[in-house]
């Protein structure tokens, strides 16, 4: 069992790590949130069924009254549609600004609850228990909630910091190889971009299994890496860009796709390859860390390259939110662990992209 | 010509507060937001022919793109449904994180709009630009922005500032009286709760003419006060309760009818009258502040008095998000300029209300 403190002054929050930690979650719960009365809970379809239960009990045994809601599970949940439902589960319930609310689920659920608690009555207090290892590792930490548009994902959001974060490595265990290898692209990140040791024991953990052996320091290692990054710059302004390695090409291999045929993590993690790749074009990054990045994703079976039209490049790109007119920065690793941010005019990353350099 | 300046941590703003501004909306934008290409301007029906052109020459004279957006005037539009429309502008406008939003019109732009503002890309700038006197001297001050449930009044909605905020006492003179008055209900409240001189110079205006004679002033008053509080308490957890005076019994009023048959003003005005009668058998309020209380909403040709059901105060008081379980505060005044937070049993309350007083 470790505990990290994310130290947001005034907003200070503890990420709490440990196998069986979903059993505790009512004094938990009980211990960041003495006023509460009524827990409204959040979670999906495919959750529910496993630790809704659980939690639900756990939560009721501290005195919480809680009203379980239950998501279908899937990207199409995340809509302003199915915002509107919690806002009215949460107002049938009773919800009061002195209550709370509580996602537990992936990076869908979390990111709706999240959005759903930063807005409805103005704000009240947010408990995230992540159960994929995707949602550990990445959207847990750093306060961004949000929905999708019809025009794109994640354009109506907030930041909003949870008051507590419960981790369960326990609940990996049901996760499929493939949403498991997932989650891996976001940790393969970490060590590309702020630590090499640990990007040197992800190759050495050499899987799945090694990785479950060490799942503890690598919940940990990754949430106090972003957690360190988001405390620098909490709204997203300059070092937090760092976060972006792999994913200004991964957004353009999902929306490619529809967001259908590959899942975030393969879609970063070909990102990543193609970053190095045009790193080592535009003679940031040295060809061996370019390699060592591709070896890193095929040790978890993440796809090295996927096929994208220039089109689709063009599509994706000229709506990047990190765009800012005619130049966008590309995340680039300088060695393994570091990175920087590279202002390139769209033009010449278009050029580089359609001579097959990154693709 | 005046400025306020609201000094928020890291998010100082100006209220500019002077005859024809509006002219000088372009340059005063471009003094913010000196990156910014395109606006997206939004306002109603009924605003947007008085000064929608004038705005958006000013705005494009400054050299950004502008996008107008007209909602239909009235409460109806601070809706969810409203709210995706404008995201959708946005988005079709192509407006990108360094880009902004304008609300130029009352209370219902400029919540949604703030709202809208807020949530879009995780958060753009918004610059306010209020045209009626209850926007002027409320809502353009605090960060409050909020759409309306089925369920409820604001219950969706977020703390964000804007960048600047422009006020011209032009506008006003294309109010109706009803819709004039009804924003001097605010005007009044600020008096009563912490100055009792600016009360007394409200009385002493008389009326309409005398208070346009010296409105700059009495809107600088109103925004100087609230500003003070919203500094002091930004989330809206202690103090900033302080100006909800005359709000609690105000909005059963509205609730009562509807929103319908009296305005926010009219029902604060009868809260206010209401809340000092209840301080009075409290023994809180002497009754010659009562009577002053009166007598200022008589001069204003507000209400004095709205018939109300005790199903309607218990149904409006229960739901209150002020109420944390069985007990309420209400606002009382002490003297005229001081006002003070009673936590009081809502049984009580009911009982008071039921025998008469306050209503």
């Amino acid at each position: 069992m470790v505990t990290l403190n994310v130290p947001l002054p005034g907003r200070a929050y503890d990420i709490c790590i440990g196998h069986g930690i979903l059993k505790e979650a009512g004094t938990r719960c009980r211990g960041v949130l003495p006023k509460a009365k009524k827990l409204a809970l959040v979670t999906d379809s495919n959750v529910a069924p496993l630790y809704g239960d659980m939690v639900q009990k756990s939560l009721e045994q501290s005195g919480f009254t809680v009203h379980r809601t239950v998501i279908p599970a899937g990207e199409a949940s995340k809509s302003m549609d199915m915002l509107m439902h919690l806002y009215e589960e949460f107002m049938d319930f009773g919800l009061t600004r002195s209550d709370a609310v509580v996602a537990l689920g992936g990076g869908v659920v979390g990111d709706l609850t999240g959005f759903a608690a930063s807005t409805i009555l103005r704000g009240v207090d947010f408990v995230q228990i992540p159960t994929t290892l995707l949602a550990q590792v990445d959207s847990s930490v750093g306060g961004k909630v949000a929905v999708d548009l019809p025009s794109g994902k994640n354009l109506v959001g907030a930041f909003w910091q949870p008051k507590l974060v419960l981790m369960d490595p326990n609940c990996l265990t049901t996760l499929s190889d493939a949403i498991f290898h997932d989650g891996m692209a976001e940790v393969i990140k970490y060590g590309c971009i702020m630590d090499a040791d640990f990007f040197h024991l992800l190759m050495d953990c050499g899987g799945r299994k090694g990785v479950m052996e060490h799942i503890e320091q690598v919940l940990f290692s990754c949430c106090s890496m972003k957690a360190d990054v988001v405390l620098q710059d909490e709204r997203d302004t300059g070092l937090r860009m760092l976060l972006n390695f792999g994913h200004t090409l991964g957004h353009a291999y999902e929306q490619a796709y529809h967001y259908e045929t590959y899942t975030h993590g393969q879609a970063v993690a070909a990102g990543m390859v193609a970053a190095a790749e045009l790193g080592v074009q535009m003679g940031v990054t040295p060809p061996t860390v370019a390699q060592e990045v591709r070896e890193a994703v095929r040790c978890y079976a993440l796809p090295e390259k996927i096929a994208c039209t220039m089109d689709a490049y063009r599509g994706a790109i000229g709506l990047d939110k990190k765009g800012e007119g005619d130049e966008i920065h590309l995340i680039l690793l300088e060695e393994m662990g570091a990175a920087k941010a590279v202002k390139v005019k769209k033009q010449r990353l278009f050029a580089l992209l359609g001579e097959g350099y990154g693709a």
